[in-house]
């Protein structure tokens, strides 16, 4: 997979694409991270990529021609003739979730918007754009680090990029149910002790136990999730009578 | 504000740190931003911070000892007597949110807490930390870039970090409602003409025409934005009338 992402501040992007699972991901050649300055394609002697916006008001608003330009040039670049995904990075764009991670991690070709402050000549958005994400409700400065959120989140599920040692924990995710309390030595930790099941030796105590301090764990901070999630009907059953006790 | 970052990959925040708002607020002096390595505090030879999981099963466990020092030994430092926030970043977290990221600006001292692929010993979660934060329902590798996430986000809104130049459009975000769309010039952009009333120089069509693009934006792409924006009762009827139009 290629992502380009098309930015004013490259340079944000080296400590996370040089680090851990996205730095090995490049080394074995998974994945192609690129970030790019926009404003090499300003198409104009002063490199301007924004400037006032019409009828008015406050901010700057990003100038469509420095983005049309690089993203078409980047398509040349990759020269498959496929079209790539075109991401808008921007607070009014659906909300991202893992479903939307598996969906971008089957492209071959990425390409990022990532604004900084400005807002975005509408016509990026109607005619260039294939789809705009949000990571959250909440305000940031630029389009960034909601990049590199998106990024990291698809890099980890193409084929090779986790080792063994790293898919375990995640994988528990697939449950659809938040983790149960993990443990490790020391048994006793300034008088604070592991739960005596978990060094019982009873292999199917224990996973009785995860299950149910996962369901708890579910039940009381995401019950949302629990609609969703695959329960037998025994655990149904056992968290409605859980409901009955409280009400 | 004084943030202190406890991870494994401290030169991940290089980036991010040094860069746009984040940069200047620390030039500033307005907030200070450390990414603290919690190996040093691992209290053993071999620097291990991590274990296998008391009860088995893959993956590996954060130890309680290294985060429990690392904490304490930042609280010393600063000395205040005041009691941080401790957050963990992880999956369980609550969401977080822009109302939550107003109430972190008021603090003085944040430490934050990322593991990597790893779980956290549960004692971390029920004695140490005061907030557990998610960013989001997606799968990351690490708590890293959830961390910048929040710190960009909280210290956007610290009194003096972001000029006059960039509040005015993130400002709009108080209304409640998504953004209206922006234009800039070229007035025809490739035969994609900017619209007849932003060049019109009437200022009071200006402004009726961006507040109804901005609620039928909000309406079509967040409609649970709506039930908590501040709307006048016209704009109410208007909404409700389209909607019968439309069913």
């Amino acid at each position: 997979m290629r992502v380009d992402v098309l930015t004013l501040f490259p340079e944000m992007f080296d400590g996370v694409f040089g680090a851990s699972i996205l730095g090995k991901a490049q080394e074995k050649g998974i994945v192609s991270l690129n970030a790019i300055n926009f404003r090499a394609y300003s198409g104009n002697k002063h490199n301007t990529v924004d400037d006032y916006p019409y009828g008015g008001g406050g901010g700057m608003v990003l100038k469509a021609e420095p983005v049309f330009s690089a993203v078409e040039h980047l398509m040349e670049q990759v020269g498959t003739g496929a079209r790539p995904r075109v991401i808008l990075m921007c607070p009014q764009g659906e909300t991202f979730t893992q479903q939307k991670a598996e969906e971008l991690a089957k492209e071959e070709h990425l390409i990022m918007i990532c604004g900084h402050y400005e807002g975005y000549d509408e016509r990026i958005r109607e005619h260039l754009v294939t789809d705009e994400l949000s990571i959250g409700d909440y305000v940031l400065t630029g389009g960034e680090l909601p990049a590199m959120v998106v990024i990291d989140s698809v890099a980890r599920l193409l084929p090779g990029v986790l080792g063994n040692e790293t898919s375990a924990v995640t994988d528990s995710y697939s449950t659809g149910l938040l983790e149960h309390p993990h443990y490790t030595r020391p048994a006793v930790f300034r008088d604070m002790e592991v739960p005596e099941v978990l060094i019982s030796g009873h292999h199917s105590r224990i996973e009785a136990w995860r299950r149910e301090q996962s369901l708890l764990r579910t039940r009381s901070r995401r019950p949302d999730l629990l609609e969703k999630a695959e329960l037998t009907a025994k655990e149904r059953k056992w968290l409605s009578s859980l409901d009955k006790q409280q009400s």
